[in-house]
């Protein structure tokens, strides 16, 4: 498998990234093929989308009073966290826990980090929409198969930092399921089933960083994934989740006092 | 940045992987370089150590006995579970949720997946300085200064598969800290750090597949992360922990009842 950077300049509100990226693809001779994949960042989808948010308009409500008081951040935007999230939980200081997209993601995805002082960019709004438009459009002009993911970053449990998650796709199955293959010795797995989407957003998340590197897209070649040829396929998050309910965490951690055996600190 | 499959045979418990890998490296003509990292799964790192037990030889506890019925498994293998995990938090159908080597992973990392029938293998023993053993062991034979990452599968909070994660590891520092860097407006960062080693441990699980592919091992070249010339460098799990009480999903799922915000379904 290979990773090729897509180098850009700074990108603005309602910009076209697809003529972007193509344009540095172009000028770095990297032709997309049939099968690669691009992964773009989710902040320059947003942008693309004129989702950024000057915090100084932003009238926060009692709860988001409330809410950033409890997580030291500033009200207007947890106003905006409110606003984006799916569902909220609990959070630590300046974090707050939120479901979005099929994602459990810190402030719903709405960040300051490569935005102007006193905004924030928000996440992309229909995200699977927008992958498959991407997707189209790399069709409509270089005639190739490609698919398309989009990356977000997450922390994970007791992990210091953030990893890639895939913030939405198209073109592709995310989960491979191995139930019922055979292993090495002939034996079927039982609950295997792999999350490829989320390894290929780690392995973009790795080479795109998380700073100033101006590398908003990846083109992956030669992954394990198998892309479609169907341009129409409807995929969206239900395809990448589980419900609260079969979710090792939610069902550990909830009953956290109930059941936790401390064996050694 | 590119990741190279290196095939190998089945894997025999206490067989010298190193010597494996390498002659699967020169087979294939690719060369080891400095900076490379090479990624080995966790199971044939354990396998290496015959870390492998039979079921029918281990005695359940009460507790596992206990726990076998609530979550739908073998006594023997809860057993090894319960004996295997640094803490046990409670779990769900076939899975049980631990923490184990600063990951919190299902049932402790013991897997019936390609071993033989009735067997379990468990995850490596000591495995960041398993890591740093074998990083020395290639500076020996090929005199190159590489990564080493050991990698294991886990689940993520409500996504559905499995993704890689760092299980041990050697030479670079895990995590990159970005805060006070400045981001494209020159903003300092306030929070922001990247698990640049569970993003490797993914771009790698990904390549090696879940099933029997027999590629136990990927040589990552051209990846952002900076190699180490000191071989005697001690790290450890604590370089890529948070404690509980500053991790996001605890602090958010513990707390679930009191404040939880439920805006749709």
């Amino acid at each position: 498998m290979q990773l090729f950077k897509i180098h850009t300049g700074l990108i603005k509100p309602n910009q076209d990234i697809i003529n972007v990226i193509i344009h540095s693809l172009d000028t770095s001779q990297i032709n997309i093929e049939d099968n690669d994949i691009l992964a773009i960042t989710s902040k320059i989808v947003a942008l693309s989308q004129g989702r950024i948010v000057k915090l100084e308009e932003v009238k926060p409500s009692d709860l988001a009073l409330k809410l950033s008081k409890r997580y030291n951040l500033d009200p207007g935007y947890v106003e905006l966290i409110i606003r984006e999230a799916d569902e909220i939980y609990g959070g630590t200081d300046q974090a707050i826990c939120t479901l979005k997209e099929g994602v459990m993601i810190a402030n719903a995805g709405v960040d300051r980090k490569n935005v102007p002082l006193g905004y924030a960019v928000l996440s992309p709004a229909n995200p699977y929409e927008s992958a498959q438009n991407i997707r189209q459009r790399i069709h409509d002009i270089k005639g190739k198969f490609v698919g398309i993911v989009i990356v977000d970053s997450r922390v994970t449990p007791l992990r210091l930092g953030t990893v890639g998650v895939a913030f939405g796709f198209s073109g592709f199955s995310p989960v491979r399921d191995c139930r019922g293959f055979k292993d090495l010795y002939g034996k079927p797995l039982q609950i295997t089933r792999h999350c490829q989407v989320d390894d290929l957003a780690g392995a973009a998340h790795l080479v795109m960083g998380e700073v100033d590197e101006r590398v908003p897209a990846i083109l992956l070649r030669d992954t394990p994934i198998i892309i479609s040829h169907d341009l129409n396929s409807q995929i969206n998050k239900d395809s990448v989740m589980v419900s609260p309910n079969h979710c090792l965490f939610i069902n550990a951690l909830k009953y956290e006092n109930e059941n936790k055996v401390v064996k050694r600190e």
